[in-house]
């Protein structure tokens, strides 16, 4: 898959003159869903199906500043999947190639209820698609 | 009714050290949805009773710039109530009296299936308290 | 002038299940930059050579709601240069063409220290960019 | 210390129905500002004496939703303190009680350069503070 890319806008940034970090999380929503339509299992299709995928835990390393007007790239990989939850890592690269950020988040599946969904079970080609992509190597 | 506050956060900065303009469109909703509360209708209330009330047309001048820390005051005045639509002033001071940003939003009711709503007689009695709070003077 | 796209994120939708109207304002920004590009006077380097271009005021028309993984086509429009001051109007509509919000924006020019910049004197050449690319009709 | 108290706000929600998980990390920003203000080194005063704390690391987990409206009680820890970096961390939890985001940060301590700062040696009165005020117990 070829990374997702971002390009930094001047809202983004704060007073420090970089880039605010809760944006970092924000990109790393925009790479998951970008992710989620390589595979061929949109987002959008996924909750008109009835399947939320709320973020259960997130976390973020900052490595180097970014500011306005870069463009940065993400490497998404899933790295765990189980039957009620994924794990989904990410790697974000400026022009120079330089790591500037790496994160993590995980997610469960639930229906329009709240219920927890085992999404083995429930959407057998989409767990397939997971395992099938899912990385070699962790991402530190 | 006394001013709303709002405290300027970091992350409402951008790279030229002061609050980005995106943000006085956010405080008016917080301005907005205080006024509601003080007038006994709360906007909760009101989506839970199946209205919604959309945002149809909005406008900003930005008097003065504003920053990390400072506490800004909002009066927010009811500027026209008609049976379908609302329009609503906003002037916003900072802790010296200085006017820093005027605002105006108009909003339509919709139910949930997004058709309109006339308020003056489905909430006869919001619309009365609309009506007596309607401001004497517009805000230039 | 190819219009600007945006691809709408999961961040920016609420709990209505649209769009937040604040983030208009946003792509507004994110259009005006990819304009200054486009024209060879990128915002980056604007800042770099000392000008810094806030905006005083701004307007939105929200004709049409919109939501999570639409994309939203830009058109900028500059719509009156003055030495001082710049208009520029924007036109956005959905994939299906049909126009979702018009807005408009006001700009004038600083210097570092928060002085006004006559932009024709200052800056020639991107004065008689700006007014060539002047449209010859306003945006409703 | 008295617990943060963040009001959710109608733009903090998506179109799940609920607050957007990067606004956690926000609050976190908040809650911090609040815990420095108390301890007498507002972060505004930290800027303008030529320091800035910009956050290295930070993670959360989301515990239970939260929506617009429901006022959240922020506890702010300082969980560890060196000389050039310290750790806080966050409890969240709703009107009821009950506990619905624990998120930690961690930042370092840079001049105007860029350069790192050892905090005990440059404000030995701040690093006293945040020593006195560390937590004993880390928060899972």
């Amino acid at each position: 898959m070829e990374a997702y890319k971002h390009k930094i806008q001047y809202y983004e940034t704060d007073k420090m003159g970089v880039t605010h970090h809760s944006n970092y999380i924000r990109w790393m929503e925009e790479a998951r869903v970008y992710l989620l339509d390589d595979l061929g299992f949109s987002y959008k299709k996924l909750e008109e199906s009835g399947i939320i995928s709320p973020v259960t835990n997130v976390e973020c390393k900052f490595v180097h500043s970014t500011t306005f007007d870069e463009l940065i790239s993400i490497k998404v990989y899933v790295e765990e999947v189980k039957s009620v939850k994924i794990k989904i890592a990410y790697v974000m690269t400026n022009e120079e190639g330089k790591i500037v950020c790496k994160g993590k988040s995980e997610h469960c599946f639930l229906d329009v209820n709240g219920g927890f969904i085992n999404i083995s079970k429930k959407m057998p080609d989409f767990y397939e698609v997971l395992l099938k992509n899912q990385s070699e190597e962790t991402q530190g």
